[in-house]
């Protein structure tokens, strides 16, 4: 946390106050040495934000080509891989959807990430009362976030909801990303008897990321889109949003929820 | 706005009902006929965010080379640049910040930024009264944001609070890239005597883009991340953020607010 003196104007009263601000630094992503890429975060987790970075955008494509994940310098990391395995860089473009025959559309972007992620068959069943329990839970885990509002939250639980992780940053994909990380560094990865909770909207890259690390269930604390829904029914993912205490909105497959 | 069938729980009770979803797609941006990114957006106003992306992203320097931006297809933009004059491909990768030879950090972030886009100069002096009634004035302009909760917008207004554009976007980086790029095709830039509003955060890429527009107030209804305040000292732009109805915390150059 960033502290700041600022000028606070309430109601015509004008106050020079110390503010809290949530951190936001370039961290360097190196692949064997060699630069990659430069992503904006909040400082903390690096390791593990540059593995679930680099495995949720496609770069490795299987968690045992991952030998290590060093902090090299306060704002940069190397990624180790095995040699033998190959990368695709390609993967780091903006985005990696390419165009059909017959144009660009939300279609084509999910056959895309579908070629590369399949869709999930996992059986999975929860209660209602552990997801609506959810945004308790993660209350506690979420010190910085209800200091500053600045800050991204990101969560793995079990399927009885039990909270296994909870990471942020001032980037939404960069809060999952950490998840993703640390799950792959521990070798959790498929995570297909797990929930993923994010504080803010559920966007089409986040269910990318989610089916990535196989999560079959992704919960949002705010609103989806409709390309999330549309990716989530065809990934046969189940996306609740809208997740507040005692109420939520299930947009696809509501039979993983008893 | 997509209409989905969701299943809503209140409290223990489970109704099938319509939600309204904001909607996202992907956005093929072309130069000079050529597919050189991918974004997922809105759609809505393509042409105005391919163009606004190009020039706040550095790969068009200059308004006047710009020749058109057309929409081709229903997720196609094509934009039309003065042959003769050079685009920075290179800008386009995932972030242009280039390391210093001590390495990276927020100070060799902002200076990699500067170097393209220079500080600002702006005398311009707004009243405190004219920011604090912002939130009003944009709130008949995001009736879908009203509706979903899923869109982030952006607003451009006079120094005397006139409301001049406002778009919206799944994305926040799209929302003031759609801004900048209705200014841009208006020949409207510089905007040194203008406001930029946003409805979400204050990130650094969100300062960036305001100053490749010569902003030189931008005020977030959210929190601000450390390397945005940080930013906007060095470019010399006011930021201000948590702007609600009768109250703001300014965080830099408080000089330009009387």
């Amino acid at each position: 946390m960033i502290r700041r003196w600022i000028e606070r104007w309430i109601q015509g009263t004008r106050e020079t106050v110390l503010d809290e601000l949530a951190q936001e630094e370039p961290l360097e992503i190196r692949l064997g040495g060699e630069p990659v890429t430069v992503t904006m975060r909040t400082p903390g987790h690096d390791p593990e934000l540059a593995a679930g970075f680099l495995y949720s955008e496609g770069v490795i494509s299987r968690p045992e080509q991952l030998r290590f994940a060093r902090q090299e310098a306060p704002n940069v990391v190397n990624i180790g891989i095995s040699p033998d395995a190959p990368v695709d860089l390609s993967a780091l473009r903006r985005n990696v959807y390419t165009a059909s025959s017959c144009g660009i559309c939300g279609k084509t972007s999910i056959e895309s990430v579908h070629r590369h992620f399949p869709a999930l068959e996992a059986s999975l069943c929860v209660s209602a009362e552990v997801l609506l329990d959810l945004p308790r839970r993660i209350e506690s885990a979420q010190a910085a976030f209800a200091r500053t509002g600045g800050l991204h939250a990101a969560a793995l639980f079990t399927a009885d909801g039990e909270l296994l992780l909870a990471r942020e940053d001032v980037g939404r994909h960069n809060a999952v990303d950490k998840v993703l990380g640390r799950a792959l560094l521990n070798a959790w990865l498929p995570l297909e008897r797990h929930i993923l909770l994010v504080s803010g909207r559920a966007s089409f890259e986040i269910l990318q990321k989610a089916l990535a690390g196989r999560i079959p269930i992704v919960a949002a604390v705010s609103a989806p889109s409709s390309l999330a829904v549309d990716f989530a029914v065809e990934s046969q993912q189940t996306l609740i949003a809208f997740l507040r205490p005692g109420r939520m909105n299930i947009y696809t497959h509501p039979e993983r929820i008893r």
